[in-house]
């Protein structure tokens, strides 16, 4: 594997397992509200694009990255939701 | 401009755009509590690389959606500092 390969992979790597604390965080305190659920849905839609983007050029790093990152901001946006209508009911 | 350069543009766009409404809500609330600072600390790293990465495969739209991203991430992280240090003061 080249070291620009690898550059790439470290990226996605971070750029995806940067949600991690943010989903933990969300998970622990089940607080949503300066969340921006708008945030979620333009980077989602925009994640999907990057993946689609590395199949064309078929760079690996961008794939794997995307995939994941796909999973982790789908969940979190997912969980705003949950989240936002449960403060709603018990208001 | 060909199709697939089109396409990262395009996902580069969304990848970058989906910030400023955090960065919004951020300016209107002054309220980041929910907001994981790991989170975006990890990201503007990612970004950096994606940044590197995007320069040693000569990919315009990798060079440009994140060299926005770093300068959004980077506004969010300190503002989150900033908006902490207040609530802080103000208990």
């Amino acid at each position: 594997m080249d070291f620009v390969t690898v550059i790439g992979l470290f990226a996605g790597g971070l750029t995806t397992v940067g949600y991690v604390p943010q989903l933990l965080k969300i998970i622990r305190t089940k607080s949503t509200g300066d969340l921006s659920m708008t945030m979620f849905m333009i980077l989602s839609v925009g994640v999907f694009l990057w993946l689609i983007y590395g199949l064309y050029i078929n760079s690996f790093p961008v794939i794997a990255a995307n995939a994941a990152t796909l999973c982790l901001t789908v969940t979190i946006g997912m969980l705003k939701i949950k989240y936002s209508k449960q403060r709603t009911k018990t208001k």
